[in-house]
């Protein structure tokens, strides 16, 4: 272990020290553990994929009434875990409580108000517009989690996505190579170190407030050099101003030895991103002549290839 | 005009000027006069509440990628919402995106994985488990919007928030006393004037953060003074700390005038809540011998009766 990562992973240990315990730990662990035995056994053992996604959220309370969040929808995820589990992956989808869910993506806002009607009290029906958006939410869904094809996880705040993150790469260490993290979530740069956060809600009424909030230690350092060091390893980076945007990811790159940072700005996102990598970097786009496809096709796609590569080369 | 009042519109109107635009304005605007109009023309003259109900986002950045949230499902109003369906009100809902609807409290956190299964193609069933739970999803709640007895409008920041509920008490100054705000909304008392934020997604990587916020001005001073006189209007109040939550709803009641302030805590919620006026305190309980019971139904009955009460006495 060199010394950098070891400085980063006593940073981390004061910080799980100082977080609140998770909920349900032992029920997590016992999940993810059944959910890993069963598709090593698969014929020819299958690989799995660890895809995060929605933001983390920073409590500015103990007794949380105020926190800061970070804009995510969900999307990325969704829609890259469905394509993951088309190209035959296993999908752990750690993600934010009410967020966008895979096989979700294509129902309205409101569903219960704008997908079904009850001709009577006895009998329901999709209306025609949405049936194949409820069809696929409802039995392709199923299908997916049934098959244990996809085990879904949900967290709210920093402390939980972390300590569920080390859970995960914790519990892949044996997949080696056939694992892949897809860090797609946004994860909060900054918190409020519990030790030193009010336990009470903050009282209004006396003037401006003040925050000072401390730095989130890098996941992403310990997460290759010690937790999961043999997984394929996808981050991402998102950026209002695209002049910055690739050169911070390509230093992420560097700086976190990922084996790709998916660079993304936050209007064009949903229309192409980059992939940084050591060998170059990729334009992916979503193919404009077919109205259904989206970027993560593309994206998944390159990804699947570059991580058969990965594999391949672990064994020689 | 009192100078008070004149001074927090001074504030209100910098605040305003200062927003960035809502957008659909004019949209709003049609279906809200719509809806007030099918309202007042019933038979006898409806009278109509604006339940506001989730919490209202403060954007960090103006391309905004992180934000301070406040805690709010949004269970209150939605479940306060059907009560004054049911208590022969028009409800106006102003929710925050994404937290719980009217008539949806019953559904399972994932819905679409656990009320339904398609026993073929063709034909979706829903699980006997969650068949009421469904029923009143979709048809109770399309009932309420096809009678015109439920509008529904989504806000996210408190920008939108404060435009909408300015827009909607402008609307119903001509209901006077049948019209009635209900605030269960958890709204910042803190925020970021836009003028004074960045552009660009703050940078991490450069040491702590410290953040300064402003305080929101407080719009109930002017919802009271200015923007409807005449409604009949309940606040809430929301602490962790039991001690200090009836003084505290007590200032509030006389520093904004309203009818009545609604004191919960955190922690006990759903079981009681304080209604706390100039004709004493009162403590609303949920029925405990009835397991289905909720404190909003108990809470709504106490409130119409109330608002009959002030609607006579507007008369003489």
């Amino acid at each position: 272990m060199s010394s950098i990562s070891g400085m980063e992973d006593d940073e981390f240990s004061s910080f799980f020290e100082s977080s609140p315990t998770l909920k349900n730990k032992e029920e997590i662990l016992s999940k993810l553990n059944r959910f890993i035995e069963l598709n090593s056994s698969r014929q020819g053992g299958k690989r799995i994929v660890c895809v995060t996604s929605g933001g983390t959220t920073v409590p500015l309370e103990q007794r949380c009434v105020r926190y800061i969040d970070n804009f995510s929808s969900g999307n990325r995820g969704a829609a890259s875990t469905e394509n993951f589990v088309n190209a035959g992956y296993a999908v752990i989808f750690l993600y934010r409580r009410g967020t966008c869910q895979p096989y979700c993506r294509s129902l309205p806002d409101d569903p219960f108000l704008e997908c079904f009607e009850f001709p009577d009290a006895k009998n329901i029906r999709v209306h025609a517009s949405h049936s194949e958006a409820v069809k696929m939410a409802v039995m392709d869904q199923q299908a997916a989690i049934a098959e244990g094809r996809l085990l879904k996880l949900p967290f709210s705040t920093i402390y939980e996505y972390l300590q569920m993150l080390r859970l995960i790469a914790t519990a892949l260490k044996d997949v080696g190579p056939c694992s892949m993290f897809y860090l797609a979530a946004a994860v909060s740069d900054f918190y409020v170190p519990w030790t030193s956060m009010t336990e009470h809600k903050i009282q209004s009424g006396s003037g401006p407030l003040d925050i000072s909030l401390a730095q989130v230690p890098k996941m992403l350092s310990v997460l290759r050099s010690n937790w999961a060091p043999k997984a394929f390893c996808i981050s991402f980076k998102l950026e209002t101003d695209s002049k910055i945007l690739i050169e911070k990811a390509t230093k992420a790159l560097q700086k976190y030895k990922v084996h790709a940072v998916v660079a993304n700005e936050l209007l064009t996102r949903k229309e192409e991103v980059v992939v940084v990598s050591n060998s170059g970097n990729v334009v992916v786009r979503r193919d404009c002549d077919n109205p259904e496809s989206i970027v993560e096709d593309n994206l998944i796609h390159l990804l699947v290839d570059r991580h058969s590569t990965y594999i391949k080369e672990s064994h020689t």
